[in-house]
């Protein structure tokens, strides 16, 4: 399979015509982050979490993204109602369970979503995509105790189990849907010292699915994406605080030669 | 009616000198940056939602700014009973309405809101404002399926049930009471791929209407400022990112001469 | 007692070594900063408020940062049960006593945080310290309404009675613990105009407490590094925006030369 960078950047010109709504119940922390990142790359992002209204937003929606970074028991609730509206409208959903393997209750809530409503795409680092099915794993609070490619078999019996895609994020990030798997090489370290980065990962997930057909491919897509605009931050930041700021610059901007001219994608 | 350059300027310096300390109910995407933008233009924002302390909050507050962008049960008691001090108090309050016409919960609310305690200032977008009286209005998610001038006659009987101003704010910027209409045409359609700049335009209506009789002409001002230092920012900025930097940037720095040499204020 | 450069560039060595993972129960505002500002020193944040997991989250950090910025019944709950359990471990804890003295929700709230649970370092503008010992002190919303230099009987009585650092930041920041006082006069005034940078101070204090044996030596260490990165940012900033993207460039990059060129540490 050859994913090519004028596809890529034909699926970004398709979230900048279409915009569509991504509803996402994320985290405190990323949330500003990740609806710019939303709105720099085209997309219409929502933040609604009230169970009096989650369905309905999930209606005019083209994508949800769930995100536990900061998880409470009426926002598991309302991610239950939005992510069985979501099933039921058949709009693809990316689940990110930050931190799962920190806490029992962060492990136990992810399993818990997963097995209730299958998600369309996991994503997460290393030690949280192990949490979710192996009992032992240990997250270092929300960082990765372990490289990307120690989760590859994880991940494939994950997503033959929940018929999902599962990306592990990391220096490489691996994209596997059963036993096929793609890794995208692109990004930066300098992307570790921002917080949300992997929550705005999910996040662009969650647009790329709502315009392609194969979430395999929009999550290949948008990893893509995610890495290039972050390398091309880094060549002009002079640290993370300014990374942030021309990230959302890059993305906003992204054109394909850029795309063409960084890609590094492997089967 | 005209508002000069001159006059935006001494109201700026107003704030600056006194610093008044804005009140803010708002959603969790927006917080920094309209806490930011507040601090930016001499203000001091105060955010607090929880039911205990919000009437003393508004006790010490020299305005309120209530914003549904992130709704929940909790905060809607809490956003009444802040309402209830403010009036009681008889500062200017300010009402955002985010997403009123997306789910039928935030546009109860709104409605609710209004009804009970009618604010001083009600700043939308051209869905949200026309969701406040039409059952029929969408709302694409939280942004505006319709271009500003749609909403002029709703907003104009709005203004006179409620015996507010109306904003309806967009590509022109429309500040409406009763039969008064006023066009601010600043701004930059950069601004629209930046998140929480709409919240951001509600909480500068609060610091002026702090220190400006007129809540009309306040909302004039704040509008102009806003735009004005949007535009500024505009041009310097390689995107969104680096626009809201500009912006605070811009802001903090406002001279007159900036004011009167882009001011675009129409009856 | 002298603190030196060198010194204190050890310590931000050992954070970028060790990646102490700091919990911090913090408000929604400075949520995002606070955990970037980690980040960037080199530290590994994690934000965690539901009762279900702080105890866990507790259990696999070095430090706790506590932060009543935006308080609620169930965050008080959820503080009250993470603060025993730093207690137990022996794990610094440092209080950010946020608005006190602007409600009386938080001026109690604060008291009783302290008095059920003495934490290791109190760190706040003079009218926050003043507030939880004196009941007619007023804080200005979340801005002090005093100088840092008036709260210092009351710090040191706090400290004696709580047997705990306190800093009342400011201007000059003072570092007190009993009879011991040592001032910073690092900072630029800039750095008031920015949201959230008190609370940042605070998450950096618990990130130095977390490597460094002596609370009060972590305390004016983070206090100077705080001061330092803000002062380097305000050489270059244009405004309050790029002072925050600034500040974590800074933060991020800072030498032993950097620090030793501009510390100003007083006994």
């Amino acid at each position: 399979m050859k994913i090519t960078a004028t596809e890529i950047y034909k699926s970004v010109e398709m979230i900048r015509q279409k915009a569509p709504v991504v509803h996402n119940i994320t985290n405190y922390v990323a949330m500003n982050n990740t609806a710019n990142a939303l709105l720099a790359l085209g997309a219409s992002p929502v933040m609604a979490h009230a169970q009096e209204e989650v369905e309905e937003m999930v209606n005019i929606s083209s994508a949800l993204v769930i995100n536990i970074g900061t998880l409470s028991k009426p926002w598991i609730y309302s991610m239950l109602k939005a992510l069985s509206q979501a099933r039921k409208n058949n709009i693809p959903i990316v689940l990110d369970p930050v931190g799962a393997g920190a806490t029992t209750y962060r492990t136990q809530t992810s399993r818990e979503l997963i097995s209730r409503h299958p998600p369309t795409i996991i994503r997460g680092n290393a030690s949280e995509i192990m949490a979710l099915s192996d009992d032992k794993s240990k997250t270092k609070g929300v960082d990765s105790a372990h490289a990307s490619d120690t989760a590859i078999s994880t991940a494939q019996k994950l997503s033959e189990t929940c018929k999902c895609v599962v990306c592990v994020s990391g220096q490489t990030d691996y994209i596997v849907q059963s036993k096929q798997i793609m890794k995208v090489k692109n990004g930066h370290p300098l992307m570790t010292k921002v917080t949300g980065l992997g929550c705005t990962a999910s996040a662009l997930c969650g647009a790329f699915a709502a315009v392609e057909k194969s979430s395999f491919v929009a999550t290949v897509k948008a990893m893509a994406v995610m890495g290039i605009a972050g390398e091309m931050a880094a060549a002009q930041a002079l640290g993370p605080g300014s990374l942030q700021t021309h990230f959302l610059d890059c993305l906003y901007g992204l054109s394909e030669t850029d795309i063409s001219q960084r890609l590094k994608i492997e089967d």
